[in-house]
């Protein structure tokens, strides 16, 4: 059998990132462009497509090798027809039927899907969610990324719209969420909270990064902060362990840097607050792909699509 | 084909209902006992097993027409066992073998599973949750029973405890929830806490049945209280309609008699909380079973089980 290949795309609000995997998703090679350099959506796209060619050519991979290309986005997508319906953090994108136009451009099979599910995807069959049933893969970053596995499956909802973890409210009033809901865990543990509480606390600028350096150095104050993000999260996972009887949780993004202090925080709470069958069965998971789960979750995704 | 039947059985904290069904899962003949007459296990199983004998002989019904025995019973199952390992309301039950004893006895096919699970399956299969494939069933009452279907199929979880929608928080202080919890639905709307909140306004004892009325009569001390419990409901409800985006939420049980009022403000508080996506998609219905959803359930729970 030949060898062959898959192209893998993670485009965020900040970077494209396009990378060549193996059969077996294992990464060879990546390029990483700034996603701001292409303000309009149509000189995104043809980025997007030259990136591909450009991967093939210098890779020294003929276009029969490649098995077809996988694509994560930042927004709500119809997989089944690869059609993004909008991307809260680009503008410009609505009901853009993404895998037509590539795959005219490119002649290979094109795969569009959400980067939060491609993420679980990646956790689920390669990483820390392997050989569990029922799982929620978190990705703490800007927003909370989330994906729910079901019974070994990719859970997509009624309108593909299932998994968001980030918008289950932990409060009856609380601070509004970007969603336009009320006190969803998202408007508490994002980033920019993160950082108004910090600044709040220190009465300056302190990034996530440094608010996690200075936890470690025993500081009180930036201990006293990560102890409650993870008993809020602790909070929002409790209600999902109790709905779903979850087997695992498996978190990942930036802020799960934070590490044990994050960790032992939601898993306290989780056992204070959570009913006891659910609470001592579900394990909780430090996620192992890093900033290359995308790419591993859309090689996985065109696996899974070229085999139907 | 010889006629064929069905002995479904109801057990609750207070009653026991036998009912006959057809294959088509219409109840054509009922009994109720109280439960309370059988303060131990064994009794209780020996008037399961009397019951079942008497309601076949009075209908006139041979055993051979019997397809098989569909048990509900108010705490955690293990379904595939048999087995039920407690029941948090009636006492002296732990891993109780209840299918290997009930077969033993009636020489019949016995199915063992959760009340609340099976009057989901009720309303999934032949009830308003028909027709879709992403569903959560409620039954409020003393505590909130529910099962969620999951891709056209009731969804068990781990340890065939998922479903606990009663137990998930809706603010990271409040009461404390039998269940060990914190600030749990079931610790704000369930029977006893609405009557408690009754007597605060009230001062004196009004039951919900006499809330309701109340209601309908436009008190406006007794609207205010139905209008947050819906608002409650509907806080928690927004966290399950935006992590599994549902097509439907099926609320029954005794409360649900506020009917309107309720309902109103459910869908209110979904419409204003939860992303618009999910709370567009998501229908709101009032269970069409009643109190016999469990036996219709029981019936629906041995023909799957026959069918295997």
């Amino acid at each position: 059998m030949a060898k062959k290949f898959v192209i893998g795309i993670d485009l965020g609000g900040t970077n494209l990132k396009i990378g060549v995997l193996d059969l077996k998703h294992k990464l060879f090679a990546k390029e990483v462009l700034s996603t701001r350099n292409f303000s309009r959506k149509e000189r995104l796209i043809s980025a997007i497509i030259d990136s591909i060619k450009t991967i093939i050519k210098n890779n020294g991979i003929k276009k029969a090798e490649v098995l077809g290309v996988g694509l994560g986005l930042p927004g709500p997508i119809d997989v089944e027809h690869g059609i993004v319906h909008y991307l809260p953090n680009i503008p410009g994108w609505k009901e853009v039927n993404l895998k037509k136009i590539l795959e005219k451009e490119l002649n290979l099979p094109v795969f569009v899907d959400n980067d939060a599910k491609l993420m679980s995807l990646a956790e689920y069959k390669l990483g820390r969610g392997q050989g569990f049933k029922n799982v929620i893969c978190l990705t703490l970053g800007t927003g909370i990324g989330s994906g729910v596995i079901i019974d070994g499956r990719l859970y997509r909802g009624a309108n593909n719209a299932a998994g968001e973890f980030g918008h289950v409210p932990i409060n009856e009033e609380g601070p509004r969420c970007n969603c336009g809901g009320i006190a969803c865990i998202e408007a508490y543990i994002g980033n920019n909270r993160i950082i108004r509480e910090a600044r709040r606390v220190f009465k300056r600028f302190v990034s996530p990064e440094e608010l996690d350096t200075l936890a470690k150095e025993k500081n009180k104050k930036a201990i006293k902060i990560w102890v409650k993000v993870g008993e809020r999260l602790g909070i929002a996972l409790t209600g999902a362990v109790n709905l779903l009887n979850l087997d695992a949780i498996v978190i990942g993004g930036g802020i799960s840097g934070a590490g044990k202090l994050l960790f032992d925080n939601v898993r306290k709470t989780i056992n204070k607050r959570a009913m006891s069958v659910q609470a001592k069965h579900v394990k909780i998971f430090k996620a192992r792909f890093g900033n290359d789960a995308g790419l591993v979750g859309a090689s996985i995704l065109v696996e899974e699509g070229t085999k139907l």
